[in-house]
């Protein structure tokens, strides 16, 4: 099977000397790996026109299909379009299309007053060498050029350039590249399943797939991406056909999911908020949070799943002890005595979170994230995490959970998250 | 002056083919530049050592620091150290230290049942041609590797192998790499100065600073940073000392202040969150917020900041609208003849949440994200926002301001949090 070879140059210094954090590579490099091509390398230069120009020769030499983002928005430094004019061989001239569609952006949709800017009506130039890809969610267009290959009968390299705004880039990527790529190569069929784990080590699960993964063909790859308490589990097939590949790869998804059972979550690459959304549309159940610690995290993971609002009821975020009071009916007592981070506060919390926001289920959370609020008894990273609902026999049953998290404050916020998530699902899952 | 070229190699096949964002190389460059030194090009490769080979040979012929992460993981494919060691022409050897901190991790902070794994202790063999950077925070050390550079009186080329979890890696930065790097060579000195504006868009502004930028001396450079309606101005400006740099920048950047003063929100690199925050501190008055359409975005932005339970007493998410009425007093007659999302809403949710919170200061939110819950009369994209406070003659004072945005749903919610967090500004400061 031809394997065919993509490398990404990004273009620009705000990338390159970490003003910005690069995206685009991620999603295209996703997007590419879906259709079964194999990302080589990815190199990010600055707004220089040699090393830009070196990058061309070099990723070009060793792969067939090059994507550079960046170097083309209104306020960069004007090297990248006339320098892909002068690699390419061709002179740069003012296309009709991007001209009347750049007009249309400033006087109808964005509603600017004044005269268009001279810099927004130059991104309607291109190469008269390039295909246009038009970029119906901004301005600068995407362009495509080709360069023959010395080897005969192989295909020409690609080199797509695509604007650096990541929903610019997005669109053309879905509407204009992957469409170009499966025209011009004859691609393999891929195939992704993916587990999801949760509260396990990446070592611990790699030493418990030692001997699955020394057993795959060369044609199945299995890959670890842990990220806060999760480690996702991704089988990689390749065939003629995706018959073939699914084929090749389903067995061997189960066998996985048998060894990790202890830790699965699930077997669909998605987060825990989402395993446990569908769990409450299945039950047709409701739920809400009351956060101190995360302070809106949850919540906020929970409501970024379009459709949430079908489960998801809302939150008392009460970070002041106050609130915890007056909102959720948590005791003053309690709050003296034991403190806001406490196993009977988080309990009240639950209480109080079921009864105010009408829920089925009710996930709470308290705790210090650090790096002020520390003691020697509750040091930075103590958290108590509930979960509660109302049993079918009328009595409230609540569930609690302590952590000691070690990390930095965005860090506990985010494995404090997960972790919670994880309680609530398998506590919905029980009762 | 000399300049001092940098390159990252980033190692792995998870950052290459887009399962891991690559957040570590955007830290590395920031901590570069700040002490000068100019990010040349950053590579990406995978788990093949005929192309992190090359990468090391080609980036060590034009960088003088190459800065490689990644691959040094318990479930790395165990090729990047014994690829270093030939490379630089060792053996490898057990680090008695290392071993003992391996040891200590996992039986003492870890806390692992059983035996260690046999892949966790060979962590701590590394190449005898390193200088071993020990990592607190993990089980794989950095290491540091010399080659003797060909020019005479040049010094050698450095090269660090960091691993590639985020917190060991910074942890590594900043107590090894930059130590070694500023003991090895003389470095100019280099200031930053940022300038935070938010309303108008990127090509606006440049075309504001036109001739401010084309007037800026060689050992100046403007850099315009957009993120979400924001967009941040960094004059970073080089000199022999830090005197001699401050004297240079400082008369820019109050120019560059004067230029933008219609839109500047803070002369300091920080969000929005960060200068409301500093706003009520030195006000000291408190704020609370009442969130639909975002979900607690606001809250978390709020929170994430050390400190903020200073000023920030909480929030209720009132995602549905039975919340809205039980906690924050919405008429039911608004909710069924506005609608939810309305000016009126809007209104009655800071009244709701200003008593019930207790706070100074409310803002809240309301609209549609999308990409379903839209209509003719109010598109995806419509979005409600209002503040409020109780004026010192007693009478309640609220402002609305209604958006029109067109993004997808993790955008339009960032993009409503930043507007609502400026209008709040903005407000405060007049009330």
């Amino acid at each position: 099977m031809q394997t065919i070879n993509a490398s990404i140059i990004t273009i620009g210094d705000e990338l390159l000397i970490g003003q910005t954090i690069d995206t685009n590579s991620a999603y295209i490099a996703q997007e590419l790996n879906k259709i079964g091509i194999w990302m080589r390398r990815r190199v990010a230069v600055g707004d220089v026109y040699n090393d830009i120009w070196k990058a061309l020769d070099e990723e070009g030499s060793h792969s067939q299909i090059v994507i550079i983002t960046g170097g083309l928005g209104p306020t960069a430094d004007d090297i990248t379009k006339p320098l892909l004019c002068n690699y390419f061989g061709g002179t740069l001239v003012v296309n009709e299309k991007v001209l009347a569609h750049v007009k249309h952006l400033f006087e109808v949709v964005f509603r600017r007053p004044g005269p268009i800017l001279e810099r927004n009506l130059k991104q309607a130039e291109v190469p008269d060498v390039c295909t246009v890809l038009f970029n119906e969610r901004g301005t600068a267009p995407g362009m495509l050029f080709t360069k023959p290959n010395a080897a005969p009968d192989a295909p020409p390299t690609l080199f797509f350039s695509l604007p650096g705004v990541p929903h610019e880039m997005k669109g053309l990527m879905n509407k204009e590249v992957i469409p170009a790529i499966l025209k011009a190569f004859h691609m393999p069929a891929i195939v992704h399943r993916t587990s999801v784990t949760f509260g396990q080590g990446e070592s611990m699960i790699a030493e418990m797939l030692k001997d699955f993964e020394a057993g795959l063909p060369d044609t199945v790859k299995l890959a670890y991406l842990p990220n806060y308490g999760i480690v996702k589990l991704r089988l990689t097939g390749r065939g003629n056909t995706t018959d073939e590949a699914n084929q090749l790869v389903e067995p061997l998804f189960q066998q996985l999911q048998e060894l990790v059972k202890e830790s699965l979550v699930s077997n669909h690459d998605e987060g825990l908020e989402s395993v446990v959304g569908n769990i409450l549309l299945k039950k047709g159940k409701t739920m809400g949070t009351a956060e101190s610690c995360t302070g809106g995290y949850i919540a906020h993971l929970i409501t970024s799943r379009r459709g949430s609002s079908a489960y998801y009821k809302g939150s008392v975020i009460s970070y002041a002890n106050e609130i915890k009071e007056h909102l959720l009916g948590v005791s003053p007592q309690t709050l003296t005595t034991a403190g806001a981070v406490s196993e009977e506060t988080v309990q009240q919390m639950v209480k109080g979170a079921l009864s105010e926001l009408n829920t089925d289920y009710a996930l709470v959370t308290s705790g210090i994230m650090g790096p002020d609020g520390g003691s020697d008894e509750k040091p930075v990273g103590t958290v108590w995490v509930a979960a509660g609902t109302r049993l079918p026999d009328g009595n409230l049953h609540i569930e609690t959970l302590q952590l000691h998290l070690r990390f930095d404050r965005m860090r506990n916020i985010s494995m404090t998250a997960n972790h919670a998530l994880n309680f609530l699902r398998k506590f919905i899952l029980r009762y």
